[in-house]
C-alpha cells in the first residue's frame, strides 16, 4: 500500500471513530482513561520487555546516551506516567465549555462551545512516553489520535498502542480512536502532512529539523512546538541577590529543554563584581561562557575560563550547558537584542522597577515573560494545567504550553424561532 | 528589486512600526481611526475619480458585471465604509484582556493577556473596501497590516492607502503601520507566503483557487477564510411554517456569499407537499433545482422546472441561483451527507424535537449550527462583533467571522519574587 494510502485508511478509521467520541460522555471518556492507566500498569513487564529490545538495538547502534535517556522506560517512569494519566482523567471536561453567549437584537440565541478537532496528528522521536500522554490528552479532549513515533522506539510504542487499545475494548470508547502508524518509512511523514481534510491538526514534537520539515510541507494545519532562544535580562534596578539564582536555574536546571535560557543580559550599570560572581556560579557548575568584548574582560579579571562569543552565538540554542552574555546598555536595547535572536518563548527580567518592567513586558513578543523568576516555569505542569501535549511556538491557536484547552475548536450554536435575514 | 527583497522591506517597515503601535493605548488607536475616517470623507472625489479609472479599465477589459460590483465604490459606500470604521473605534479595547488569571502554589502569579500579533499580511481580490476594512481593524487590534490587493483595483488601492497614511501622519500612531504591495506581479503572493519571521500571519479573502494557492504554498501561519457548501435539514418535525422562509433566505438572499446555502435535505416523512411548496418558492425567485430521484419526481408531478443532479452537485459552492434538493431517512443520514459534502461553514436544522436538535449539533462538525435560523446569521456584524476581517473556514485559532478578538494572540505574564524551580 503506498504510503497515502496507508494514512488515508488509518486517517479514516480514526475518523469514524472521532465521531462517535466527539458525542461521548465525560463520564465515559474518564473511564476509558482509567481502562488505559490499569491495563498498562498491569502490563508493565511486557513493556519493559519491548523497551529493552529498542534500548539494546538502538545502544549497538550508537544512539547518543542522551537519547537513549528519551527512549527508556523503566517501572518509576511508568507509574510516573500512569499517574499523570490519572490526573488528566480528574481535569474538568474540556468540551461543552460556553466560552460565550448573547441574544442578539433579533432574538437568536447564540453561545460559543468548545468542540474536538476530531483527528490530531502526532509527530514524535525517540520518546515512547508520547505514544501515553498525546492519547491520552487527545482522548480526554474527544479527539481521535494517529500516532507517528519514531522508528527508534517501534517495539515501545506497537506494544504500548496494544495494551491501550486492549484496554479500550472493554470500555464505551472505540479503540480505534488511537492508530499507530507502523511504518518506519520517513515518507509516512510527508504523507501525514499530506492528508488535506483526513486530518484536521498535526503537531510535531522533536527536533529543529523536524519542525522545519513539518512547516515547510504540511498542507494540514500544524502547530510548531519547540525552538528556545530564551534569555534573562537583569536590569539595572535589579534585587542582585534574586538575580544569581533565577539566571543559574534558567539555565542549568534541566539544558536541554526549550524553556532553558541560552543567554544572560546585563545592564553596564551593574557592578562588575556582581557579573563576576554569576559567571562564577554558572563556570563551577560546569557552564561554557560565550562573551561579548566587555563581559569577558571581567570574566579574563576574576580569572573564570570563557571564551569571545561568535556571531551565531547568540541565536544558537545550545542545549546543553553554555551561556552566551552580553552587557546591554538600557532595557531598550535588551529588548531589541531579544527581538533580534529570540525565538519568541520565554524572555526574563530581573528588576524592582515596575516602569521598566512594564516596558519589558510591553515591548516583549513572546509567549511568556517572566519577571523575577526562572524561565523554567513555561511549562503546563507548573502552571497548573494538569497535562502537557507541547509547548506551541506560534501566535496561532495557542501559545506556550499547551494543555487540554488547546485541543478543542469551537462551534456557533445558533437557536432562533424562524429569524431570517432583511 | 526581488520579489523578496520588496516584501522584506515592506515587512520589515511594517515590522518596526508594529513594536510602537504594540504599546500604543487605546485612545491613540481610536484617535488614529477618527482621523482616518475623517479624510476618506474629507477625499471622497478623488477617491471615487480613482475607483473610476479602475471601473473603465476593467470594464474595457471585459471583467465580469458581479466582479465589477465588487470592485465599484460610491458615495453611498464610502459612507458605510467609513460608519462601519467609527464602529470598530468604538468597540472595547481587544488588547491587554487578561483571559485568566490565578496564584500558583509557589506564589508565583501569572495572567493570560492578549496582545497583536505584529504583522499581518492580507492578500484579496478586486475589492477595494478591504483595503480600508482591514488596516482599520488590524490597527484597532494593534497590528501592523501589510496589504496585497488585486491589480483589478491598483488605484483605488493606491488612493485609499496614501490617505490612510496621510491621516495617519497627523496622529500619534506611525503611518508605516499600513503597507501596500503596489505590484502586479502574481509573484509578490508566493514572495508574501514565504516571508518567515516577518510576517506573522497571512489572511487569504477570495476565491477557492487563492485559498488553495496559499494552503499550498505558505511558509507563514495562514488563516483559510471561505469556502461555503451550507446546507438546510428540514427534520420529520419541524415546523413547517418556519421551514419556507428559513430554506429561501439561505438560498436566495445574497447567493454569492460563503454563507448562502446550496443543498436543502429533506426528512423522507415530510409530505411531498411541502417540498412542492419550497421548490416553487424557490424556482419563482429563480433558484435552478438539481434534484435526487425522488424529489425530481415531486418537481415534475408539480410542474416545476428542475434536474437530476450530477455527482458533482453536492460537493458544489454555486454562488448563484441554484440548489441541490435530496430527501434524507432521518437525522444521522442528514449529517452523513453533510459531513461527506460540507465544508464545516454553517449547517441549519429546522426542527421542533430537542433530541434530533441536540443529535444534529453533537454530530455536526462545523463553524455554526443554525436551529431554525436562516445560515446567513454566520457574519460578523449579524453576531455582534461590530466588525468582521473574514470568515474563517479552519479550526485553528478562530472558527467562524473573525472581528478584533480573531487578530490578537496572548502572552503569559508571570511575576515571582525569585522563584526558582527545584
Amino acid at each position: 500500500m503506498s504510503n497515502d494510502l496507508l494514512i488515508a485508511d488509518l486517517a479514516g478509521k480514526a475518523r469514524n471513530a472521532s465521531i462517535t467520541l466527539r458525542g461521548s460522555s465525560i463520564e465515559s471518556r474518564r473511564a476509558a482513561i482509567h481502562a488505559i492507566a490499569g491495563a498498562l500498569e498491569s502490563n508493565v513487564d511486557e513493556i519493559l520487555a519491548a523497551n529493552q529490545e529498542d534500548m539494546n538495538r538502538e545502544r549497538s547502534a550508537g544512539l547518543s546516551e542522551s537519547l537513549l535517556d528519551r527512549l527508556e522506560l523503566t517501572n518509576k517512569r511508568i507509574t510516573g506516567i500512569v499517574e499523570s494519566n490519572r490526573k488528566v482523567a480528574s481535569l474538568p471536561d474540556p468540551l461543552g465549555r460556553i466560552l460565550k453567549s448573547g441574544t442578539l437584537p433579533n432574538g437568536l440565541k447564540q453561545n460559543l462551545v468548545t468542540v474536538p478537532f476530531g483527528v490530531v496528528g502526532m509527530i514524535y522521536e525517540a520518546r515512547p512516553n508520547v505514544t501515553i500522554d498525546a492519547s491520552v490528552i487527545l482522548l480526554m479532549s474527544g479527539n481521535a489520535a494517529l500516532l507517528r513515533g519514531s522508528a527508534t522506539a517501534r517495539y515501545s510504542n506497537e506494544i504500548l498502542v496494544k495494551v491501550m487499545k486492549n484496554a479500550l475494548t472493554k470500555t464505551s470508547i472505540s479503540p480505534e480512536v488511537i492508530q499507530l502508524i507502523q511504518s518506519d518509512d520517513r515518507d509516512t511523514v510527508r504523507a501525514l502532512l499530506h492528508a488535506r481534510g483526513k486530518v484536521d491538526l498535526v503537531i510535531p514534537r522533536g527536533s529543529a529539523s523536524l519542525i522545519r520539515k513539518v512547516v515547510d510541507e504540511a498542507l494540514v494545519p500544524t502547530i510548531e512546538t519547540g525552538a528556545g532562544v530564551c534569555h534573562v535580562y537583569i536590569d539595572q534596578y535589579a534585587n542582585l541577590e534574586r538575580a544569581i539564582p533565577i539566571i543559574v536555574n534558567s539555565k542549568t536546571h534541566r539544558p536541554s529543554v526549550c524553556n532553558a535560557a541560552e543567554t544572560l543580559l546585563v545592564h553596564s550599570a551593574i557592578s562588575d563584581d556582581f557579573l563576576a560572581k554569576a559567571l562564577h556560579e554558572l563556570s563551577s557548575r560546569g557552564v561554557k561562557l560565550n562573551c561579548d568584548a566587555q563581559s569577558l574582560k571581567v570574566a579574563k579579571r576574576n580569572k573564570i575560563a570563557a571564551s569571545m562569543a561568535s556571531s551565531e552565538s547568540w541565536g544558537t540554542e545550545y542545549g546543553t550547558l553554555e551561556m552566551n552574555i552580553a552587557f546591554v546598555s538600557n532595557v531598550d536595547e535588551a529588548i531589541e537584542h531579544i527581538n533580534k535572536f529570540g525565538t519568541q518563548h520565554t524572555e526574563a527580567i530581573v528588576s524592582e522597577d515596575e516602569p521598566t518592567i512594564e516596558r519589558f513586558i510591553s515591548l516583549s513578543d513572546c509567549a511568556a515573560v517572566m519577571v523575577n523568576t526562572s524561565t523554567r516555569f513555561t511549562d503546563g505542569e507548573e502552571m497548573g494545567f494538569g497535562a502537557e501535549i507541547g509547548i506551541s511556538n506560534q501566535k496561532l491557536h495557542a501559545r506556550g504550553p499547551m494543555g487540554l484547552e488547546a485541543m478543542t475548536t469551537t462551534t456557533w450554536i445558533v437557536r432562533g424561532e424562524g429569524q431570517i435575514r432583511e
